[in-house]
């Protein structure tokens, strides 16, 4: 950490700066410019705890050097987090594939959906039973009632199953049906949710909240991982800015910004991320052109009948279908297998 | 709303869709444009329930006309809400005051900042006890203690208490102490939490999103309202673009609009809206001139020891002292008194 | 369009936006909702010129049901433009290849560069001669004497130059050099430059403004278009958003929506939209499989010794030459060549 | 500035940009951490020139400690800019009032809403002549006949001219009729544009572009003052984010940023800064309030026969004269006069 003081910071200032770094036995080097004092901190900065240096007297601001995330950290561990779940591994060579519809509708739907996905190459049935939902009077899922469909998906197909969780009193009834526990973008800084699933004992795949930094996003997975839970998957599903012509920015620099950074597998959501069915192709290649370990994306045969506006985004079985025999050279390309 | 179809849409798609809007009772009008059909629906939209127009074959986009939002809307209710707690009307011509530190740190602190902002006008205490932070490594917060040290502060000054909430499993313990919820910025779209408070016969301050549209932050009031609570606050406290000299943007432009849009009232941080103390208090008169009906501003005697980052936000509490001075004749000159 | 009334509007105010309408000979279509009286306009709506309706009493606002662009759409051509320039045709099956250095620095360094990059099959050399800096104190290009050092490399090698042109006075001189111009992000909304080099019988790359929308980017083509230069090649760089981790954050949603939108070519510069050197592979193989006709990179064999900071995003020639191969099998799975 | 080097820095890396440092005079501090090796450089910067540090091998990233602008900032100049044109003086206690339409539309226009606001104590009449638009078939300004009708208003009430300028090359066309040169948002970054001004012998309003940071305007206004004009007035006019229920979001956390950094004026766009002329008083109150030294803002008479959209900002000349009065008791509490 570099701490900048202010142009009319004091002798004294600077030397209480100095006396707290040197109190928690870290080394601080003091640099005299023309116009501010600058001091070096050197040594494991977690060892100044709380102590407030930017809102010490005399200090302008400081300017960390180093990530503030640990456990998900390239530095932590250098070789990439494999993760096997129901007979997949997530981040090795293989591209993990999650597919199915936003919300699950019915028995009938799901399973429906389910065998398209299996048949096209899918490894995992995704779909939503507890739904967050912008505004109250929207259909918020079936719940309990929707994960024992999610479980019959999965009985009659043998796909993992992918579905969200969104508070922490119901991380372990979800953990009795779901393989993977998806934590959406509006929790991402849900932080006893983080916490709970951190506890599950299951892989969490963490989305990325619509405003977060990536930073901010690997100190959320930092969350999951201080708990004790190694399996944590980013998914990266597009940010808020200023265009409104696609529903999100699909932020697809963060694909090799996380392998830079972090040992954390990362899948994408181009479904999400652009909110639009025919830009789906198109930058689901783009995905996995970019390096992503997986893909999450919306598949429903039926959207006329679909009971969340969703299904303007989601893929048609015989779009999927195409879309995953086109995904192959490119994969190898980059290469994957899938 | 208006339903826009597709350049290629068939004359089929269309009245696909005119017979799902007329079998809930409500009228289609067809406009054949020259290059899109338009169909506009009439009638009380709710009926539409979760019929997905969005998704239906040959429809580009829904425009809505009204707002989503009905309980937190002008149009439910002309007058201003004007909520009474302990001994305060927020809402009307009295600014509603609450000051404190970012976090309950000590007994003695919380008394001493209380007394402090008690002296200089506030009517409210604030410091949180549950702390949402952005790494697991940071001080989380004294819990139930950090509550006990708030009501001590309260017994003392007989100032009313504002502090945060985090979890919907701990709303009863916090509702024990407090007289007003605090829903942070990153727990807007908790949406678990917005219902249980909106159970919990106490007043919300509702923190708009970082990211969140004034729409979405409506839509979420909408949450609190729809449970039977009618005692929503807003606060802006700054949203989240590509500036980065401050911490955030105060997007003051909020207040008039939702004074518009909104029965509810509305209060402003500009502590988080700026995260600079030297900005705080020009930006806390041009929150009462612009005609907001509350603050919530940052006071801290010893940022030098507080035991969180925002201290470099905090007031002193001179500067909090006249500042409250230097409002006064803004307030006035508005139409308000503090 | 569709014009929506204020909730207060009065019976006159409604028949005064009609009588407007139809005064130019469109259509109106009034329906009376609940709340709001909603004004379909049928017809050619550029008839209705400057009458503000935005303006008018009584109106709330107006939502466009078309774009505002014509000869830059779909609808105007179907077919994708195909631009032919120094033997290359942009915009077909062939990817354009754009590369070199961010400036030019030296007749030396761009005839190195651009014989680094033509042997590993770029088209075009690229190379700033003026130089647009967000500063007035940083070095800003070599001017005439660049443009000279650009048309030594062309003739080394044969390549095509591209270098951007910053103001409407020297479109004439940079066009005696240049085969295509280049307008950067800082000057998308430079108006006058905009008609200059619509004039100027030579195709021009447009890059989009950091902080426009697709729409206003295609009205900025549109400008060029409307003076007769039907050689518009869109040029995505990354768009300014609320991420600092890279530079600029590369919106390849871009991609594929201009390729619905219209029928104009459009390249991606990954160097500028991520500004990191070790993303850039990443990202350009994304780009191409998103659907990219065309990239521009920066490539610089001696960053230490380069004359702008941007020698952090250029790519060895090594590693542009690997580049290059990898991007073979993606370009073939999209149908593409390279 | 500090530099950050790679984890995987070799010594000779670190020794290479310690030599390039001191080469120019400069001194380097190493400091060597626990990851990375921080150098600190110290003595003016400037000395630095183009010297690509960013770029060099071994580089992660480098950080300035002081601000890269000096002719706008406080350090060189430490009391503010007060400049006197027509009369008026602007950066002092008086604040400097800009009202008008958003274009010239006739002589009889202008001058009737010359009158209004001179009546309403207004200092100058503003209007476009030379109108920057999104697309090119909106009206794009009468050119010199506005000018000579912005002409005519002044002779018949005094009010001193403000008026945008689009181009280098009517610089001096538009210098004979204007006090004030307005540069408007999509020409914040027109380099030559600044520097033509820089040299006109006239005040310039150096509206902030709507994705620029307060440094990079700042930066801008460098541009100028760096041509020998002083005369700088920088104008907050609402920049761009995700909100769209306003037309920009007005960042006043800028009016009290530019005090700190800058002795320049600053004056604020309420008008474009909201796009709703029923939020437009409450923000300019809220922009005295929070320290502007000026306003800028749209009056229209008639703006059912505007002939720009902008008509739904403008204040009717009634709402204008009653804001000018509201005004006066916050510029007193703010130590100002109007």
């Amino acid at each position: 950490m570099v701490i900048v003081t202010k142009r009319e910071a004091t002798q004294e200032q600077v030397e209480a700066v100095v006396k707290r770094i040197e109190g928690v036995g870290l080394k601080a080097q003091v640099s005299t410019g023309e116009q501010h004092t600058v001091i070096g901190v050197i040594g494991d900065k977690t060892l100044l705890g709380d102590i407030p240096i930017d809102s010490m007297s005399g200090v302008e601001r400081t300017m960390p050097i180093t990530a503030p995330f640990k456990l998900a950290s390239r530095q932590f561990r250098e070789e990439p987090t494999v993760i096997a779940v129901n007979g997949t591994k997530i981040g090795g060579k293989q591209l993990a594939v999650m597919a199915g519809p936003c919300a699950v509708e019915s028995a009938e739907q799901i399973v429906t959906i389910a065998q398209h996905v299996k048949k096209a190459g899918a490894q995992f049935i995704r779909g939503g039973a507890f739904k967050p939902r912008t505004g109250p009077y929207s259909f918020q899922g079936y719940g309990i009632d929707g994960l024992k469909m999610l479980m019959a998906a999965k009985e009659e197909t043998g796909l993992g199953i992918v579905t969200e969780v969104m508070t922490p009193h119901e991380v372990e009834l979800v953990g009795e049906y779901t393989d993977i526990f998806q934590l959406g973008t509006r929790n991402m800084t849900n932080f006893y949710l983080l916490r709970e699933v951190g506890q599950a004992g299951k892989p969490v795949i963490l989305k990325r909240g619509m405003a977060s930094t990536i930073e901010e996003w690997l100190l959320a997975a930092e969350y999951i991982l201080a708990e004790g839970n190694p399996d944590v998957i980013l998914c990266e599903r597009g940010i808020r800015t200023f265009e409104t012509h696609t529903r999100n920015t699909l932020d697809l620099n963060a694909v090799p910004v996380i392998h830079e950074l972090s040992h954390l597998p990362i899948v994408v959501d181009p479904s999400h991320g652009t909110g639009i069915r025919s830009l789906v192709s198109d930058m689901t290649k783009a995905s996995v052109a970019a390096g992503a370990d997986g893909l999450l994306l919306e598949v429903h045969h039926d959207p006329d009948h679909s009971m969340t506006g969703d299904g303007a985004q989601s893929l048609f079985p015989t779009q999927f279908e195409t879309l995953m025999r086109e995904l192959k050279p490119i994969a190898i390309a980059v290469g994957r297998e899938i």
